[in-house]
């Protein structure tokens, strides 16, 4: 089966020079890797020839309007009808992809990838799910971004995803999830995600509920699955990147300050790959909004090549492994308790 | 001039073991430094003894009750009333000590010391301010967790208050002042977040401001400082202590993976420290609740020793050098720009 990735060409801060460089990386990696690639043409056909593309392995999908990083989501939908972002998600309901992939505006991206595909039964709202590294192995998080702010059915809906993304993808059985708060005790946080603290408490069958957690449990691996509102998700997320930058550089300068730091620098220099393997944002690039019926993967706007490779490949995965087909069926299993989750929710 | 600090003893993962270990690393640095130790005597007293803390330089100050993590902060003000935290923030007010430092329940401490040292001339709310470390030297970021929701003259006033911080604790002329957003488009956030982001955009007296920044400008050092509601700054707080205690596991699982590598580690020892000296959270540890007419510092409810010391540090030098004086002469010069934020911010 060849899988067909739409890839969206001109969303993101580098847009299209590193999403031609991308597929350069990840076309040789999958043969059985097809891209139709939306964007505009006149600036994409060099590029093509550039990275030397095969034109076997690419269909140029011509497209006449972009939708910056300054679009309104709720103009990208009613407008824009020709963007490449669009047109790329249009893709997939048309069945001439199996999964897109785009760096560009995430309120956009969510808002069309959301209207066009539909969600998944249960679902109200997709959340941009991440794999992140923690001592105890790679865990989940989500929301990273696509909603904001959220209610208390949206908090109960993505514990139940979190969890079937965890099991699904990171084969743990019987993922633990936790809220995102300031605080482990019970009288902390917004009066909305006490509720969703309660109501996952009370109700064993929602998930296997850890309790709150801390930003620093994120990466300790307290649980498998961390659910957080998108604004905190994101902040959390970035957050990270930024300090792995920090401490990066500030190895590097350590390494400079004595003759003796710099020859244990070059001894060293294996271990830190070893390291910087483990924690690279690069690597870990290409969120789903997880809830969609379809597969749609976001890649951070300020992705170097190599880091938009990893979103295509965690798109790729995701359509090669039928990962989505195998969340909805865990989903459908958890149908009652989403159905429960949503009564108990009230109107929130 | 004598420094004397109250110290709630009872505050804290791991009160009092280590209030009293942190008061034995803290004392001998300060010839001038008396200490007003609050909390239970009967379990006090043999530590003072344990860890030979002169009598010269402590008075024991029994109290009866204890303000837990399970406290509700409206319980602790209107019941507790001989808390050890309640009095040692009482002593602030009668003159009995300059300054106070609790590790204690942050709600609980924010509301009594809002309530009995009041407020600032035209601050509502106090926040608590910390001192980041960041690629571009140390930069200041509250609030980290006091107001979990915020109101538009909170995000003015914390704007106001961090800069005069930043002057006069880090001695920047004229800082830059980010709001911490999920993106650095005007169309991204919450509404109340474009709104701060107007009035400080189109009124340059206000502050220096640059606009949105995300959570990874926070230790890029974009800005000088980073103003955030007390959820998502508290998240992105302890998400960076997180993943410094991540990373400085993975390097030393790195270091053991090999003879070559277990060789650079020795080596690069030194190297090591002295990166581990620029990010080791508790030496960031203690930070004051900006905007109280008074000193009253935080300290991480679960540090150690080193990491307490650290925040009665922060609370000898807020005395010493009369830091909450300068910031009320700077918010003094400041008041008709308070008032107009006030104003420009209507019932918000």
């Amino acid at each position: 089966m060849t899988v067909t990735l739409a890839i969206d060409g001109m969303g993101g801060d580098s847009a299209p020079h590193i999403v031609v460089e991308a597929l350069s990386l990840a076309l040789p990696k999958y043969a059985d890797l097809h891209i139709r690639l939306y964007g505009d043409a006149i600036q994409l056909r060099p590029l093509l020839t550039q990275y030397a593309i095969p034109e076997s392995r690419l269909t140029l999908c011509a497209t006449t309007e972009i939708v910056t990083s300054d679009t309104k989501p709720s103009a990208a939908l009613r407008g824009f009808k020709d963007s490449s972002m669009r047109q790329a998600v249009m893709a997939v309901r048309e069945k001439q992809a199996q999964g897109v992939v785009s760096a560009g505006n995430t309120g956009a991206y969510m808002v069309l990838a959301k209207v066009i595909l539909g969600t998944l039964p249960g679902i109200d709202r997709p959340a941009i799910t991440g794999i992140i590294p923690s001592l105890k192995g790679l865990k989940v998080m989500l929301d990273l971004g696509a909603n904001l702010e959220i209610g208390l059915k949206n908090y109960v809906q993505f514990a139940v995803m979190g969890a079937a993304f965890s099991k699904v993808v990171l084969g743990v059985k019987n993922p633990t999830v936790g809220l995102l708060n300031v605080g482990s005790e019970e009288l902390k946080g917004y009066p909305v995600l006490k509720e969703a603290h309660q109501i996952l408490s009370e109700n064993p069958t929602l998930a296997n509920y850890y309790g709150f957690v801390e930003g620093d449990d994120i990466n300790k691996g307290t649980v498998d699955v961390v659910v957080a509102d998108g604004f905190s998700g994101n902040v959390a997320l970035k957050t990270m990147q930024g300090i792995v930058k920090f401490i990066t550089q500030l190895l590097k300068e350590s390494f400079r300050s004595s003759l003796l730091a710099m020859i244990a620098g070059l001894l060293a220099k294996g271990a830190f790959n070893m390291m910087k393997t483990r924690i690279d944002p690069r690597l870990f690039n290409g969120a789903p909004f997880l809830g969609l019926n379809g597969v749609a993967v976001k890649s951070h706007g300020g992705m170097d090549a190599v880091g938009f490779a990893s979103a295509i490949q965690v798109a790729y995965n995701m359509v090669k492994k039928d990962i989505n087909g195998d969340i909805s069926a865990h989903l459908e299993q958890s149908a009652s308790i989403l159905a429960e989750a949503t009564a108990l929710s009230g109107a929130n």
